[in-house]
């Protein structure tokens, strides 16, 4: 059986290798819960796998771990940040509290990040602003990068290009996390690394023929990961990839246009605040209508239950934080390699 | 062949109609040009189309013809309207103008309007912001109505929940106008109706089989529209209905869990100001690079290029601006009737 580990004790461990690898410790204390909670919820590409290469691009100098951002303006409803290469996790959160803040001033709150680093998991960043009644809006790309191509063409243009969405409600929040690809960069490289094939065809071979292989990415030329809608209505995918593309560089004022420096993201965070338009409570009203009638839906054949974005997620971290976080396969070894080089003690499974 | 008319004579015909209708002759003005604007840019089901039916809502009272949306709350960046069922393509237009002036002063403008009778063609608004050089979000949902079911479900819960976007470049706008669901009310109404089934299993019947029969949404109890990504990744458009809903009937704080009041409208509008980012120039450059990279894409096998979302409706405005306008076969005729009724001269043909 896999081993599993308490929350608690996973998420001072990252903090102490964060801190040992050079992260300001205030730093360190916000990024080691969002990423624990990205496992927490069993968004397994996007927890602590990411650990080893953010300590890595700390140790490279290719992730900054202190300072501050620079303020490119300051409207009050408005904040743009030159990121500086600053962990994105930090830069993220940070970001979604201000605009919660914000936004409670203004009714909404719109931070947007130019040359943040990655950003990891965007579902885990949407409870920072719904525990205050706020819906919020994570959208992000990374500039350095593309594995999709526009609908109808055959080299990569834009990232999978995701978008994040809390919504409140009376019970549990809708947690949203959706790409405006069909499949990711970490799901396909997974799958690719273990010689496994995708369901469906998701992606097209450089020559723009569809498969589903993801071994066509890793080709010279490579192929490309299809926009949501895929052969079918891909077009539907594409349009949403530019509406990101154009929120988190455009407005950004930095992206694709410029030298490419590494692994990173261009941020968009907007945060809604009801009570600046119809309340807390009529919003309320509708969402719970919505996720009633959503959940009690009749089923199509072979579904269990129609279930919301976030509920299973959501079911995971509450198991988890009961029973303990079983990682994926691998990444206790790949923590492991980086507690032995920094000196920190790795917690004991429970 | 069939008739063309020029664009001027169509717009000052529908103001006229909708004038002798009773809708306030200002609010007339506002609306005609951009009925016919979805005409000028081919989207059939949705520009004068619906000029019929609209004249029956001003005809029954179903829709207001006079009079101004109640104010609920205006914090200066937020502005939220209840619009007394004015009117949705005078409300939209009007808010669209509000919230670049609200965007220019705070960054952003965000209008939320409840209440408002149906909005026809989003991407006939877009223009308006983005001829300022500002990126704008408009989406809307209808309470009174459903015909999509939550992925997984049978029973339709939402709308298709449209997003359109236009984002500025040194060029023509891109005009992304898409849905959450892979096909439209209009389109399944109007294939079902001339006895035409749909290119791929767009739709479910009631028990959740997947059919390229429209006719399977028209039996009792009725099938649904597939969400975006249909039944292989259909929780994509799911998400993304989930998003519209909360933004135009939360925020809004008016919607479904309300007793239905006939054909409308929840709708959100949000602009965004680049000067109070990055600046245009900066934004301008990012949108310029990712036009350029997606047209002169290398096309896949059978497509001829690689377009923007906005190039075909644009070069078929520009052609109709030029050689006329040729209505969709039908509108002409459903005009007429309205025409006789009201006492308006049909424009003469080309």
């Amino acid at each position: 059986m896999t081993d599993r580990y308490a929350a608690d004790a996973l998420i001072a461990y990252t903090e102490a290798l964060f801190a040992a690898a050079g992260l300001d410790a205030d730093k360190a204390a916000v990024v080691a819960p969002v990423m624990v909670e990205a496992d927490l919820m069993g968004h397994t590409t996007h927890g602590l796998q990411l650990a080893p290469p953010y300590l890595a691009a700390l140790a490279d100098g290719s992730m900054k771990g202190t300072g501050q951002p620079a303020i490119l303006t300051d409207r009050g409803p408005v904040v743009s940040w030159d990121g500086r290469r600053l962990s994105g996790v930090w830069l993220t959160a940070t970001a979604v509290d201000l605009a919660v803040e914000r936004a409670r001033l203004y009714g909404t709150g719109t931070v947007s990040i130019r040359r943040s680093h990655h950003i990891a998991c965007l579902a885990a960043f949407l409870q920072r602003a719904t525990r205050h009644g706020m819906m919020v809006t994570l959208t992000c790309s990374d500039p350095s990068t593309a594995s999709v191509a526009p609908f109808g063409g055959t080299r990569a243009v834009y990232t999978p290009d995701p978008i994040a969405v809390g919504i409140p409600t009376g019970g549990d929040p809708i947690l949203v996390d959706i790409s405006a690809s069909i499949t990711t960069n970490g799901l396909t490289g997974r799958l690719h690394k273990e010689g496994r094939k995708l369901d469906h065809q998701w992606v097209i071979d450089a020559e723009g023929n569809p498969s589903t292989d993801p071994a066509v990415l890793f080709t010279d030329p490579p192929g490309t990961i299809l926009p949501v809608g895929g052969v079918d209505h891909g077009h539907k995918g594409y349009g949403l990839a530019l509406i990101v593309e154009a929120l988190t560089q455009g407005l950004a004022g930095h992206g694709r246009a410029d030298p490419a420096e590494g692994w990173g993201a261009g941020v968009l965070v907007q945060v809604y605040d009801p009570t600046a338009f119809a309340g807390v409570d009529a919003f309320t009203r509708q969402t719970d209508w919505l996720a009633d009638a959503c959940r009690t839906n009749p089923p199509a054949p072979g579904v269990e239950t129609v279930r919301l974005p976030g509920d299973g997620a959501l079911a995971r971290k509450r198991a988890a934080l009961k029973d303990g976080v079983a990682l994926y396969p691998g990444i206790v070894d790949g923590l492991k390699a980086w507690a032995d080089k920094l000196g920190v003690t790795p917690p004991s499974a429970l």
